[in-house]
């Protein structure tokens, strides 16, 4: 397990990370979503449970998180890793997320959703710039 | 084939896009880099041959390119597909890339590294916001 270098740790603070997931056929799929960066070693994020990404997280746990600094598309980090996907049925981590960004993400989800949180633990940091 | 929805057109104009592809031990891997909208429906990338995401598309051609708008964190374009990897030991394409960018790729490769130039056929098309 490693740590967040000083230098990129204020990419914490970015609005978006960019997730990329492995999907059925092998092809690498990326989306930009809400992330809460828990600890020092640890990014979670909240999905619905209807997402291709979520899907592939499930059948394929491998992720690639990347955040670039918002001030800077040559500044960057990236966390490499191996999720870990748990129920969220209640909404717990979801409402934590949501109040990150002002936001209630049960009022996202469509009735019969459901949400899990998932965990990246960051195995392997590379930064840029 | 697919086209680039004219609504996120804009979006070739970034400086940088993230290309995610697929690790040898299936993990994936997302870095910012340079790319030339060159047509429609094709991205290109000048690749040195000696990174990770080189040899990677070299043994898994599928890809995931997401391009995000510099000014909102909530809107981007991913395409998805299959890459096309190409000699370019001459630097034809590499100068082409530079001439964008203002830049000399030459000089930033070591003596003895090579480049390959990259086409992204798009595939499929994933926009947001």
């Amino acid at each position: 397990m490693t740590t967040v270098p000083e230098s990129h740790r204020d990419l914490l603070q970015a609005q978006v990370a960019i997730l990329a997931t492995v999907g059925p056929n092998g092809t690498p799929q990326s989306s930009a979503l809400w992330f809460l960066a828990e600890d020092d070693n640890t990014i979670r994020l909240s999905l619905n449970t209807l997402r291709q990404k979520t899907k592939n997280l499930q059948r394929d746990p491998a992720f690639s998180l990347l955040i670039m600094d918002p001030g800077s598309p040559y500044r960057y980090i990236e966390f490499r890793g191996t999720a870990v996907v748990e129920p969220d049925d209640d909404y717990t981590f979801a409402d934590k997320l949501g109040a990150k960004y002002g936001a209630n993400l049960r009022e996202r989800d469509q009735p019969g959703e459901t949400r899990v949180k998932v965990t990246l633990p960051l195995t392997k940091v590379v930064t840029w710039g």
